[in-house]
């Protein structure tokens, strides 16, 4: 079984991470989508609406699993047992924080991480984007699965 | 049938390939490690001795075959049933001339491409430091498979 | 009539934006300069200040207005009746950023960006550096108009 | 009069950077498609199969002019009267390169260079790519205006 | 006396920080590694912490001094009769970062910024890394010195 | 005997190189500038009009050495007894070419390279500007020692 872990904060999961998603699916049996809790984090979307949206996106795919968790995402993979990290990369910036992360990974917990260049035309969203536009009530959905 | 074309001048062919090819290969049934001859280019290592150097490196691996072509990286794909390719991705600079390649042989050949991320120990290995040091005397043995 | 926005938290307004907008001067009718307030953000300097700040460096120039706004950046230009929006870029991660945001106003409010590359003397001066020297008391008055 | 020159190699023109100068276009009163004729650089497109197909892709635009120079760029803005340069950027590494030259044409003719952000469903298009194909018998002509 | 000053949060110190001032030592008489104190900053590990994993990490080696201090590094140099700035840096954003802030500080302070590039098999290690490892009580021991 | 070795093709020496040199110079007791002979590259300056160059910006300095070598910059070290390699730093990209470069050369001949970010007002002067000026009858003196 190769089974990968699609991990983030995920507030909200946008039509980006959806694409990512998509394009992993053929190479794995299993990809298990997670939210990771982090207490110290003010998020705009709750637990709930941000699992809502993904389980929506996905609509019970039999290859996904939507779950959350707290701790570390090294530690989550193993308990899981996903073998594989999923990251999508944006551009330099996001690059050179996941290759740290991913050196970080591979060193504590032996996994590996595969990274997905996002698609031309998704490339400029992101969560941030989607936080700002539902704050001053734009239109958000646009950049929602 | 999951196969994956590893395709590069590989002038030649470092132990920084070779890393990147061992974490590709349990998602793949096949990898293809395939060397792309273009004529305007002057190489420093013959065709022959950058093929001896890859099949050596792999020694006779069942799930990989060491291959030479000519023309489009996508067209290949097509001819040899490879419906992804991976890079490797030491820095920022590598990674915007991937993305960029990336995004256009999704859009000309609908591929699918794979980074991974140069471990820490030989995100400096590069084929134009081999040929550096091969050119000057240097130890250039050192960053050979 | 060619309306450009140069909208920014503006905290404070350096001799880096002062000197972007005398170079835009030259191709718009009008360039409002417009703070955007974030009640979520701390800022600094009062919105009266950054207010005040901006207008002693223009001086009641008659191209130039100074106001300042809430919500979507692209619904103000809408309301003002700017087509343009100026940006300042230091570096590439100002790039990277400034790069995203512009095409998500593109997409959302089809409005085009303008990018001025910083003087090469200006080039290190930021809000933060200002914000900085103010805070330990160091002479931030030499980065302001 | 405002006018600005969008100067290159333009081996070939493509369809993004046809998509700066109709995004430039609004701003001035003439834009002058200059193709910098430099002997040392072997180039793939004849300077007259070059100029024919900038010439084609805007079809005797009254606003827009097709030449070609050789020396600097910035004593041919001078001659032509051209006060500003337009430039696209498409990734942080044009960025880099473009932004030396801009505060070169400033330091040393005065010269104001603006940037356009390459259109997200573009970014990924360059004469490179172009010629790449084109060497290769691929289908080019998808990225010619 | 040439003296040199290493100054940051550390909170905590790695042994990427205690790469950079082992390098460095060579070329001074004397290096002063000081923590700057800023209220604002919520760190994890305390003033105290931080100096002990920093004294600890040199045991009393005659050319290094552990200190903190408040206000504005260059003001602290100009203190402790400091002419240099030694800085490591990981990657393209790091070095981006302190481009400004070495820029900054030979303006006001006329201070020489030194910069080391961080060892290739610590790359990856960073405070923040540290911080979250302590935070989900992963292995963060493995990163101190 | 501290000694530091500034190497590089210098075709020509800049007063951006010259910048580095004058403020590495407080660090050791002797700086040696050696130009890197190379015959595969085609230079624009020859090299005794660019060791004349070096020679004329110190003006026999008592701490400054002007030399020409072949072979590896790292060899070179080891003959010269420099123990450390002085680099200027422009922007991201040198800085992602430098940092492999020091990797290699501190993992092949245990050799130090301390790294200097160039001024602010010289940040876009290189030799290539240099001899696009120099190829073009424009002003180039302006950018030399």
């Amino acid at each position: 079984m190769k089974n990968a872990l699609f991990a983030g904060t995920f507030d909200p999961f946008t039509i980006g991470h959806q694409d990512i998603v998509n394009r992993a699916l053929p190479l794995f049996d299993k990809i298990i989508i997670a939210i990771g809790v982090n207490d110290e984090k003010k998020n705009v979307f709750s637990l709930e609406e941000r699992l809502e949206i993904v389980k929506q996106a996905f609509n019970n795919h039999p290859n996904i699993k939507v779950d959350s968790y707290t701790g570390l995402t090294g530690e989550f993979c193993k308990k899981i047992n996903a073998q594989f990290l999923i990251r999508g990369v944006r551009n330099t910036i996001d690059f050179q924080y996941e290759s740290d992360l991913a050196q970080a990974n591979k060193e504590l917990f032996d996994l590996e991480t595969l990274f997905f260049i996002t698609s031309t035309t998704l490339s400029h969203v992101s969560s941030s984007l989607v936080k700002e536009l539902y704050k001053n009530k734009g239109n958000y959905l646009k950049y929602l699965p």
